[in-house]
């Protein structure tokens, strides 16, 4: 097997559901021999590696650890899946709070013990918050960071092809920007069916208005669906884009897909949100989509949404307001 | 991304953790386009393939149904996963009867629905029973089916690398043959340790004959120290290692491991058990094991075993008595 490279990839998580799968997609890719997975949770991290180890596979350098120090040592690549899920009796900003308070440590950790680190993928919820609370704190270039934000796209696919009946590389670009579920921005206007624009296909009779706004609340429940139908939340596909993500960023195979980035230009201020995004070895770049205005409004409202977010966790006291973010990292000035 | 057939692959049980890991590894390792899971619970079998159409995987025909006819209609491959796991209050009695009698109606539905079924591997518990009732009933040669017995290896030569303080890939040709778990049989004489055979460094200060019967024990606990470790059993492990095996069936890697194999010659009568074996194209081959007097003892213990374990089920009334087997499967005479 041909490694990617020999740099060193940190799972951060890798005893929960996601982050296990994310080990073993990332052996598998062959993306590098070094891979150190991270969890405070030992005994399920024990558990992990052992499956790995009983897997048998070879030329793999797999080491864990539940101390954040030796695992950010002289990591390169790191991707979190670290949050906590939310539980039975948790309000909505229980789970903000708590998850935003992860990213924060997770951020002074990155800056005080990931030297090396280039490039951080953030998946855990809502990403959009935790990587940017994540990015502030490590001090590092907003290229270096993204969030996971394709499973709305990949989900919006999905629906198509299911709802046209035919296979789902038939449905190209599908995409959906700003943020997740509830919030996400979808672009009808990028999307081809066998060729043919959606948006030209909306309100004739091959997808009546109606249908196309069912299909788009599909989307929006689609975690919630996975839950309902296996118990537990998605943890498969969260991984693998994740991992694909990562893989980019070593210069393996373009991630075809959106990521959630740091924006502080054309109007939006000082947010992480899906956007149009290239990762390879320099980091992740980003053009902001141009649909309709009616599309644009919708991101336009995402955007507002990811603001009002923010500023909640401001007023938590997770972060500074955002005319003091050039103090704790200057590129976000 | 080059497949190595397009022959259909049919991964029972897939809704569960080992086969919902299956089928995510069966896709990533290129194996075949043409998947179908099988599940007889639609919802946790619909939310796993939700999963995987929502990871973007491209050019992948992933079809699932819960009607096993569909499933192995055109089937030329076949894992199953599908038996049941033991709940609390369930005896070892109960477990057998329920997991001999899901193995009784597979490999009844392979011999009716499964006309171009050309290789099985059955990974459900206790494998060396149900893949010998599978057998069996299904009228395949016994060429055409194996049953997953590589862990007890990869744990061996795992605890061996962590005794030793090595990488696993420094300890070679680890093997277990037989039964699993307590009556597996640890071949000592084959494994190499950085070169030097394991039987020469027993009872010597590098490995004391106390520290040895620790390390089996260990070996002999290792799925049940991953359900204390994870809180659940192992699903990640079985499911990759039974997708190698299917690979190498396809005419891929050849597969490094023990599997369960029908044996009836050299004093082994009408069982299945672990053997040194070679799985491609033409189906799974297998040597019995040379070892010294004791090891031979040791799998002879297991044989013994495993022919009572078969006796009870032929008991239960699962499967008839060994010598009216030729009526039922003309191979197995």
């Amino acid at each position: 097997m041909e490694f990617l490279t020999q740099d060193k990839l940190t799972l951060i998580g890798a005893g929960g559901m996601i982050g296990s799968n994310m080990v073993q997609t990332a052996i598998m890719m062959g993306l590098t021999p070094n891979i150190c997975a991270y969890d405070p949770y030992a005994p399920a991290l024990e558990g992990m590696a052992e499956e790995m180890f009983h897997s048998g596979f070879d030329r793999i350098n797999l080491t864990f650890t539940d101390n954040i120090e030796a695992a950010l040592k002289d990591a390169v690549y790191v991707v979190s899946s670290g949050g906590a899920a939310r539980k039975a009796g948790m309000t909505r900003e229980d789970l903000l709070r708590g998850n935003a308070e992860i990213a924060a440590q997770l951020g002074r950790d990155l800056r005080r013990y990931g030297k090396k680190v280039r490039f951080v993928v953030i998946v855990f919820n809502p990403a959009d918050i935790t990587g940017l609370v994540t990015l502030l704190y490590s001090g590092l270039e907003p290229s270096r960071l993204c969030t996971l934000a394709a499973l709305d796209s990949t989900r919006l696919q999905t629906a198509l092809a299911q709802y046209f009946g035919i296979p789902r590389d038939r449905v190209q670009n599908a995409r959906t920007y700003g943020g997740h579920g509830e919030q996400m921005a979808v672009f009808a206007s990028t999307a081809r069916i066998d060729g043919n624009p959606l948006s030209t296909l909306i309100g004739t009779p091959a997808l009546p208005e109606e249908q196309w706004k069912e299909l788009q609340q599909k989307v929006i429940q689609g975690g919630k669906r996975i839950i309902d139908l296996r118990g537990r939340s998605s943890f498969q596909s969260p991984a693998y884009l994740s991992v694909e993500m990562i893989r980019a960023a070593m210069g393996g195979e373009p991630f075809r897909w959106p990521a959630g980035v740091y924006v502080n230009r054309d109007g939006f201020d000082h947010i992480m949100m899906a956007m149009e995004t290239d990762i390879d070895r320099n980091g992740v770049t980003y053009r902001v989509p141009q649909g309709t205005p009616a599309e644009m409004e919708a991101l336009r409202d995402s955007y507002l949404h990811l603001s009002r977010l923010r500023d909640e966790v401001i007023r938590m006291g997770i972060i500074p307001p955002v005319p003091q973010w050039a103090r704790v990292n200057p590129y976000l000035a």
